[in-house]
């Protein structure tokens, strides 16, 4: 984590200790339409925001996401780390967000070498649509410890599907909308929502990658996704440390695989009480008999 | 259409005339999987197929799909062409489709001209992933002319939702699964499915290009999607020429100004009788009254 590395001694503190500067871009979340139900009645209703944020890395154009704006910087922070690009927060200067142009500008500190190279490569991942992945972000599994002693109790899961089923959403205002929350044990550290569910995830990274590290120290994380698990998914959960990982839906087959490989417990089809666990049962604690 | 591309008179036919060669390389959609359910039971279920496609244009490495593998090859020509890599089916020779190695060969007739540069624009969109699309494709927009008489009757409407519920489907089996599916006013023509909803709709663009012409003439067809209506899925529908696309799920704005702006009618929420009409109501012939 940043905030822990080493400054040099006798020197003045060097700038990467500093936490990046972000703006605090805002807009609607949501949008009223017009809409024609089965009856041929005229009924107005909320759809999600869609806008394009073109990232800019150094004034080089690097990608276009598609998003619902909720937090652009941390999601602009993120998708760098999860696409590697960045190894640490503290190689950004600032990162500047303005809706009006769509644009979110990125500055390092020195710049980050060979970003063409580590862009060349193209993976098209299953995601709902054709995700995308710079550079062989499988050969990422091999270098990934989760903490073998993480433990979820069956309570805990329980408690962490009833909050989300109590957040005050997007979705359930306007629907159309991935959501992706970060837990400690059963406490809710972060929860978000976008049109892309990969926006979703990489936000959190983002989020993740700014905090103390007291917070996310220890083994307690739990990453919920109301997506599949994927096996990108599956990886961003594990490279932000997370051991277990919870879904309202499935899970895709290499998504399987790399839970097993990485030890993470994966459990899906997650609602009220019900759910399954695909891999790694053991880190399951079972404290609720079931009638 | 390829098909009624004219023929230079006076020399032999040009290769360009016929169709594609296309392996037909098969693989298993599912897999059986043991899980844990809550009551700590162990249970055996199936999950979908996932594997990993690398397309090789002309020995070119361009992308690596991750599939459910029922129609490779028909995957493979849907997405050059949703890509616009390719601009007809008649410049591909033969696509050659190997699981042993997950690898797609395709060789077209004479080489893609400049599809390094026609790959280099990166727009990451909704999907449920990053979606990745080669090329400003909204500019697309603007060169798409549906036909504005085309309508759809509300009992058509009912009729394709009853055919789609009736399929004996690999998301009935084992979930996890997106399907698309074309008609022809209420009769089917294609249904695919495939871990990634970009895959099926590609797959059905691939399908519809090796269709003879009178398959596909005419204004009454029919997009269905199980997956929401995002710009790229209405886009990739009006490509094919169809004015009206349906989804079980919701529409994102971007999705949203797409079909309004191309005279498509989106119409989304739609199961059983129930359905939300978001663009071009004026598409839609009212002739089931509901209770």
């Amino acid at each position: 984590m940043w905030m822990s590395e080493p400054a040099s001694f006798g020197a003045p503190l060097p700038p990467a200790a500093c936490p990046p500067r972000l703006s605090q871009a805002a807009a609607p979340l949501t949008r009223a339409v017009e809409v024609v139900n089965e009856f041929g009645q005229r009924r107005t209703l909320h759809i999600p925001a869609e806008r394009s944020l073109t990232l800019y890395l150094d004034k080089h154009e690097l990608v276009t996401l598609m998003t619902l704006g909720a937090h652009p910087e941390w999601l602009v922070l993120g998708y760098l780390r999860n696409q590697r690009l960045l190894s640490s927060p503290a190689q950004v200067e600032s990162i500047t967000v303005d809706w009006d142009v769509g644009a979110a500008a990125v500055r390092t500190q020195g710049g980050v070498s060979d970003w063409q190279t580590r862009t060349a490569q193209r993976i098209v991942t299953t995601g709902c649509g054709q995700g995308s992945v710079f550079g062989a972000v499988m050969e990422a599994v091999e270098q990934i410890q989760l903490d073998p002693s993480a433990r979820l109790r069956q309570s805990q899961l329980y408690a962490i599907l009833r909050k989300v089923r109590e957040l005050d959403s997007v979705y359930k205002q306007a629907g159309s909308v991935h959501g992706c929350a970060l837990f400690r044990g059963e406490e809710l550290l972060l929860f978000v929502e976008d049109v892309g569910r990969h926006n979703a995830v990489d936000t959190i990274a983002g989020w993740s990658w700014l905090q103390a590290e007291e917070v996310l120290r220890g083994d307690d994380k739990v990453f919920y996704t109301t997506g599949r698990l994927t096996s990108e998914m599956i990886l961003k959960a594990a490279q932000m440390g997370v051991p277990i990982v919870v879904s309202r839906s499935g899970i895709t087959q290499m998504g399987l695989e790399v839970a097993e490989r990485l030890g993470l417990c994966a459990i899906g089809r997650a609602t009220h009480t019900r759910f399954l666990c695909y891999t790694h049962p053991q880190r399951l604690v079972w404290d609720t008999p079931l009638p």
